[in-house]
């Protein structure tokens, strides 16, 4: 490498060392303002948050930084394979920023960082007007971001598209709307098969009371089944599960305990625990290089619910965790086969919670948001009182069902607190590992490794086939890199049809 | 005031604004490592805080600050009483910082971080050889610290005493020898005499078998009982419990749940809350001043210490909670009578770990740590693998018993890991809250406010004649201010002196 090469290079990772003391405080100050902090106190860390994350900002906007990443953004192609992808990125996040002020910054972080606090106060009164005017300015401070990014390449026809390439670099609504149209067309009729299948299945026993104590007890054991490595991560609980990586060595998960509904934290954990493994399963040697953060959305979504779906609902997994299930809430197994519990985990059932919805009307939750998202974003629908109504009439045109409040309506993710474009990647990503779970079938006997436990074998495929790559591809590329083949919704709505058919005997 | 004066303060108070940041995000980051950050991130977490620690000593050290602090000192009589107290505060530690670059300020605050991490693992593995390199570097650090502070007024005589200044300014060894030497004196005759005493004392129902969540119910509810704000705080786990101030609105505490042992959470948690209520009850308008965190440590464990025993042990105290006592715990209360409470909870039995023992025996805890500090401060006694056997050599000469392995002996608190000079707060506390309680039976009813739960009442005498002045006056100025007498270990020893003659009926 020539030296005036290295010179940047250093002067660079040096700047992205500290940055990375700012970002690491930012994530703990949010887990903290998630977790534990207390009401009053949420504004204020807030403000902290958004000095601290200003700062990091200041040191990417100072000229030697500028420069020196767009020299080696020229010269990317004498760099070593790492680093080059660390200046094209670098290089995109320099265009898309380069029109916005340290200040600015600090006054758009400041507007979302409010947005929460307004989000969980109007959540905890269900009542989305208190939420309307924060929603606003969420809005308008990602259309002025649009306003103001540039792009190397062709620019993104929408706001929403901008949006949806900041989660899912490269993938515009075109890819999107080609998925969910094929998920409608095959799954809404079936749905309407289940709806009216004469199979009964039992589900009085999953309300039955566990406490507290035994819940903990079994997310300890889920997260020992799936080998998340305790000594670099934790867990505490939320009332909204979420996985946040604070730094290197730690990987936090949340989960909520409900005393009538244990099933919702033991599949919430898994969910958790596989983001937190992709974490934690990163190589050790892209730290250096600043390249560990750079999966998109629907790549972790694809991971957590790969773990949560694919493996937490399975015959087999069922088959593995039964005797302990039974040993941990004895009251709840006494009378119910491991069949049974098999079942009703996977009954199918329209409901209002998308985080507590069943694997089969998932993605509905996720369409109804997306097309609201972008009717809103770039169809400029008004956010006012009567966007909770038209919120629960898409509840009723594609679950029959409708909420009662905003609350259980369109209050219920904290994500529009953060901005627009996130929703997508939970389905997309169910998606992507529907195609990735049809090629580790090809390299191994994933029932036989779930039904004995061998997550090593599991998470050494995943480490090896699907986190590797993921900080170096963009999705639609990484995809193909795994399977060999282009992203098709195809191989979900497939697995969906086989499970659902059997299961419901249609 | 003057034009210069105006714009030289108001330079201070902004800069005081931007430091207040960091510091707000370093005991986020610390009371997040003390409870629930995962092992392997601690010491990475522990650099950011030193970084981020650094960042406000680097503000405090810039040229404008010092040069406006120092026109502030020298025109403090043009300034408010607020900001003068300010001025002369900033001078003091202007003085003490002076020749501390930032370079070494950070050097320091990483051998603190590491200290912590490897007192947690040595005392987990109850093996002092790995805590002992450490504690080697913060005795050095401490030493060095010593030679480079400056003072305007009397350097202090000793390392011991400068340490015993920046936590009790004013404070030297004379007073606090003089207070131990009392408390020696008529206390240590006593002890013998109650371990001679043929009172029995029911203790047998304290060990009975509770569940977390009962206890949990309980810290809710003494925490309701002595009036928290539970909006402006939180409380959590923790092995050792502690409080700390995190913002403005945000002070938080921990307690721990022993499943055998549920009166340990019990006088934690109002010991804590104590703590918290000197913080929620800080004056609003002291807080554009900056002054809200001056109090030292003796009169912060005055006031929780007050909380813990003098209400929390007081017979009127355990008549209010008797009832919910038996409500949340009756599988310990069914055959215990209010009465067998009260003895039980006051019974005199020396022990080998700080926290957990008897208000009597308790100054004993101190005085050894005390003697040993000085002697390893001013006395240059070697860190070596002998400082465990000369830590148990004192159990058995004061307490007649004798730890049997460093985790409940010399390991098992954590401030050693922030240095040598706090514990004297602990015992100088309850000889200042002996004394206020003395001043305060004068204005008010204590026991029948205790009896009716009227913690309006007591907490409003607590802020008015405790906590305001805390910021502004020195220690032994502002006990005198309280009570219109001099600094005396009496009122604390005749305190003992009465209750345990009676309880003991000796």
């Amino acid at each position: 490498m020539k030296e005036i090469t290295l010179k940047n290079l250093t002067l660079v990772l040096d700047t992205l060392a500290i940055c990375e003391k700012y970002t690491n405080a930012c994530h703990v100050l949010n887990y903290d303002e998630e977790t534990i902090c207390p009401k009053k106190a949420m504004e204020n860390q807030g403000e902290t948050i958004s000095f601290l994350s200003n700062k990091a900002f200041e040191l990417t906007k100072s000229d030697d930084f500028v420069n020196a990443a767009n020299y080696l953004y020229e010269h990317r192609d004498e760099l070593d394979y790492e680093d080059k992808v660390l200046a094209e990125g670098l290089r995109r996040n320099y265009m898309r920023t380069r029109n916005i002020s340290v200040e600015q910054d600090l006054e758009f972080s400041k507007i979302f960082n409010k947005a929460f606090v307004d989000w969980l106060e109007a959540k905890n009164k269900a009542d989305f007007s208190i939420f309307k005017d924060s929603l606003n300015k969420v809005r308008e401070t990602q259309l002025e971001q649009f306003e103001l990014s540039d792009y190397d390449g062709e620019r993104p026809k929408t706001a929403y598209n901008a949006l949806l390439d900041a989660y899912e670099r490269g993938v515009t609504t075109d890819e999107i709307d080609m998925a969910f149209n094929a998920f409608k067309e095959r799954i809404t009729p079936l749905l309407s098969k289940i709806k009216s299948s004469k199979k009964k299945i039992r589900t009085d026993f999953l309300s039955r009371e566990v406490t507290d104590e035994q819940q903990r007890r079994m997310a300890e054991y889920l997260l020992d089944v799936i080998h998340f490595d305790k000594s670099r991560g934790a867990i505490t609980t939320t009332e909204h599960p979420f996985t946040d990586n604070l730094a290197k060595d730690d990987a936090r998960i949340t989960t909520h305990y409900y005393p009538t509904a244990f099933t919702s934290s033991m599949f919430s954990v898994i969910h958790e625990g596989g983001h937190a493994l992709f974490m934690q399963l990163q190589p050790e040697e892209d730290y250096p290089h600043f390249n560990n953060d750079s999966q998109s959305m629907a790549m972790h979504e694809s991971v957590s619910r790969f773990y949560e779906n694919r493996i937490g609902r399975s015959r087999e997994f069922i088959h593995l965790i039964f005797p302990k299930c039974k040993e941990i809430f004895p009251q709840v197994f006494s009378d119910v086969t491991e069949e049974e519990f098999y079942e009703a985990i996977n009954v199918v059932e329209p409901s209002l919670i998308r985080t507590e919805a069943d694997e089969f009307t998932y993605t509905f939750h996720i369409i109804i948001r997306y097309e609201l998202e972008k009717a809103l974003v770039d169809g400029n629908m008004p956010i006012d009182d009567k966007l909770p109504e038209r919120w629960n009439d898409l509840y009723e045109k594609y679950l029959g069902i409708r909420p009662s409040n905003d609350k259980e309506g369109l209050l219920q993710d904290v994500h529009w607190a953060s901005g627009f474009g996130y929703f997508q990647a939970y389905a997309i990503g169910n998606m992507y590992n529907a195609m990735y779970y049809n090629k580790m079938k090809e390299d191994i006997d994933i029932s036989k490794a779930i039904s004995e436990g061998d997550f090593d074998l599991i998470n050494g495929w995943m480490a090896e086939h699907v986190f590797k790559k993921a900080n170096y591809l963009a999705p639609m590329d990484w995809i193909k890199d795994i399977t060999g083949r282009e992203f098709t919704p195809d191989d979900f709505l497939d697995y969906l049809t086989d499970k659902y058919t059997r299961l419901y005997e249609i």
